[in-house]
């Protein structure tokens, strides 16, 4: 099998250079041709177009889509239906809809192709470390591409045992994991990230609580660095907090206007959709959508009803 | 009876007025000697002092202290203390903590004085429009007093009568209640508050969600006055909101810095104290601490672990 | 003008009849011949088909539409496209979804025909004191039944006049508005559910604290009833809970399984969609999900974290 | 140094076994002998009274407090202030309020005692990954014990360095930090419990979509399994949930009723007194509270006031 990847961003680059490492072939294709050239350098062979990415791999042909959630990704599986042939195989990686990828998985099958919707978690760190990769579609088709997984995702001995698994599905303990029908894969990666966002926000509350508490002195780099051992709150998260604090007590280096990517919405439409109580995975939404500080309309029309019943002026600046 | 009144602020010198007018005879001290010359020439005695106030009232005496909660509050109930004689009535009407209100009373109690913790409600419209009491004490000294809070009350007339209450007790309809023992009446006015800082956030998030919504355009004076009739938000405070953008639309005289009492942070320690759930009361309460906007250290936490696991970079300033 | 009404159910049978009483003539289908029969016998024409109710009005005809929202809506619309003539009006006044909204008018439109869409608060109360209408659409069909609007919502005299009013549209004191383009009458109507939402949950989470807090002897029909005279707190929501606790204290006769509309979930993905956060709104959905006690997965997960890390071992019925 | 462990339940007996593993004398007094003499027959010296516990230790004394919070902990304290001499230390470690830590320190002083509070994660594993220790107190008591917390403390090879402290304190990076003055290392110690909350939740909401989401058949023990490896949730509360899930996929041992320690409800209630936003941390605190299920007033009531608005009859019961 030939990997032949479309987007070499960072991400597609990186997984297709992790396959490469592994000794599967790869092949590549991006709008920029700089990008191309960089993997080709590395042994991939290049395409300047999807018709020639296609062209080079041989069938049955496996070809992993990692282009922007939306339009880009859309385009780019219309193009690729009218390109390959029945038992070629499309791996859709980046962080699309689930019901997107439930749509795109029967416009495939309709073609006679394999889909398989791929969540993937690692991010910069994926070529080092591997990739968690959630995986929903067929099962012949998850288990045709089994070397694939092997090679992405961290491997065993990235985490320590888990009892009781004896009886149960092992490749979860490489990092890989099978989620069911086409669709699961991302919606697994969405849940996955709207956790992200209730523990991030957790943990900066608590360092909030730290900072502007009764004991503003407190070494928030050592607080953080002990917790990352033996405590209950130790996680990657917690590791990455204590990495930014020692090299940045104040966290200067940050200007507090935090981006949301669509899954976190979405894992909040999911919630309503379902009618799941989800309260905390809301509040970390709604705080970085307080963080852009855009508009205050909401405070202001609370300052209007406080001066309507109670003749309260308030400050038009903030408050020290 | 003359009502003596401790604290001739906005709240003290109006409900000395409305008793007035109701012809209650009135007294009244204040620090400032410009406040008590303005009670005076209303007709009310003056005083310069505390004991000057008690002087001039026949026993039983009846003293209301309308001071800010706190150590102004708890100095002048110590000096009463040792003014007053057994049979005295203290009448207690400031935002103050319930808990400080069961100790007071015990106090008060100790020195065979009667206690009475007032929550009251009404702000600059209770002059005209009459307070609503809520009222926590023994039920003799409550029945003592009950043409003082018939002459303050808002009174029958001034909400439509609810059916299915003929055999319960008449006095709340005129707009004022017995609560229960000492504390009782001033847990129901920090209740009251939470609930009114949970209305006042509802109403204030969906103004924001139909001004930065699909429909920029909507004429929010008009619909905000619209729903003043008919529906199911119909409200004083939604009164006021449709006051307040009526004169102004974009609400550009309110500077969107939202202050907050004691009795919205006491009814979410209540909350907690007593294991009751109350997420839109707490919600609301940190909108406000938000709006102040004094420190983002939270969201600069989250930028700077989104930076460690994705490499992402954010800006230094909101967008757009 | 005839108003043509398809539905009639509560909602559309009652603005029918208060429609007639103001001297509008009226016609109606239902698919329940029994609902025509007693609208006939108002004084009102029937019909037995949408076919049957479209022949009986002059042109230009006026439909309102006022069935369950969803499908029952959208095929009513779709029959009365092929119906309708260029220059009929319809409305539709049901809990649409706003984008529907927008949809459905464009698709009328093309016909050549009017559209509007009308949200419509008033619940079972609206017979006697009338609608509050939000209205979005084309200016001069909003005009052209200025007699219908007025008809049904509840007048001036429902409110005590807003200051400052004097230049602007005196329509929204009569109780409707003209919100803005196609979808902003529902879009409106949404937000305004969503405060409905946020506002009830902050009443029932105070309702909540008085009856479980220090004071749990606390008399809460004598405290609402307080409340309505005077209060910050004032509203039509605390007079139907007033009006529920002096019936019945303990609130015996319900269970506690608290429904959702469709324009709560909505104001929440409204939120989502255009980055307003919207904690309060969100709270209150969520509370009402909770209510349903379905499932307690999540809580169970709690539990088996705490075991795993602690060793403790909780109950498995709830403590009292 | 000797260190006297009063208080030899689960966590002060296996902080003594680790001590003395370590190569610290160690003895303990417990008001139930079988629990000191399990702990003499692996060669600590035991006491049946404080005072012969005192009697045991050289001067100056290290004497260890491990009692639940609360009356139990403030009588020991007040019984050891008898009994030590000035320049003995006294360690507390339980889940104390930092307030009352601070009240404390400042006691033991007075009584020219040492006074360190160590706010002590580890739970039941401590024993053999060693404990996180939050010390708050004087400079020259944390250095004067650093023998112990370096026994106690799980080490630098607990987890990967962190870049960039080569000139920060190197003693966070055993597990053990010295947060500052008295009070300091409790209030670190509630304030990590709070953060732990809000990932709970995080994670149990997560795993409730995934369950009550578009695809109910999930495989939840392998999804979590997978997501310890490579992917940002990976902590040691995914560890544990992973483990849970292998042996009860469906978590049937669990009932739902979810305790919550002093810590999460202190954690808010410092929130609410330092005005520090904390929505996460308060929804995780409220889930708990909800978790009971003792009581459903609040439901009742959004029920009665949708009766009272829309006649909307609800089920008593659940639905399914």
């Amino acid at each position: 099998m030939t990997l032949g990847m479309v987007g070499l961003g960072r991400m597609g680059a990186n997984i297709l250079r992790r396959a490469m490492r592994a000794g599967i072939a790869g092949a590549g294709f991006d709008r920029d041709a700089g990008a191309v050239a960089a993997l080709v350098a590395e042994g991939a062979a290049g395409a300047d177009s999807l018709e020639g990415l296609v062209a080079i791999l041989d069938a049955p042909r496996t070809v992993w889509v990692m282009l922007p959630a939306g339009e880009a990704t859309e385009a780019a599986l219309r193009e690729l239906h009218a390109l390959l042939a029945p038992g070629d195989t499309i791996i859709e990686g980046g962080n699309s809809l689930y019901k997107d990828s439930m749509r795109r998985a029967a416009e495939a099958r309709a073609k006679g192709l394999h889909y398989l919707d791929v969540g993937t978690s690692g991010g910069v760190w994926g070529l080092g470390r591997g990739y968690c990769l959630m995986i929903g579609g067929d099962a012949a088709a998850v288990q045709a591409h089994e070397a694939l997984w092997r090679a992405l995702s961290p491997g065993e001995g990235a985490a320590p045992p888990t009892g009781g698994r004896e009886r149960r599905d092992p490749r979860p303990e490489a990092g890989f994991v099978h989620c069911g029908p086409s669709g699961a894969g991302h919606y697994c990666k969405m849940i996955h990230n709207g956790i992200e966002y209730g523990m991030m926000q957790a943990m900066a509350e608590g360092l909030d609580l730290l900072r502007r508490g009764p004991f503003p002195e407190l070494p928030l780099p050592d607080v953080t660095e002990a917790w990352r051992r033996g405590s209950v709150v130790s996680s990657w998260l917690l590791d990455l907090t204590a990495q930014a604090l020692a090299l940045d007590p104040d966290l200067t280096e940050y200007g507090g206007v935090v981006s949301d990517s669509g899954e976190g919405r979405w894992t909040v439409d999911a919630a309503v959709e379902h009618a799941v109580p989800a309260p905390v995975l809301a509040a970390a939404l709604f705080a970085r959508f307080r963080s852009r500080g855009t508009e205050n309309f909401a405070d202001k029309a609370l300052s209007a009803m406080r001066k309507g019943f109670g003749g309260h002026l308030e400050p038009k600046a903030p408050d020290a």
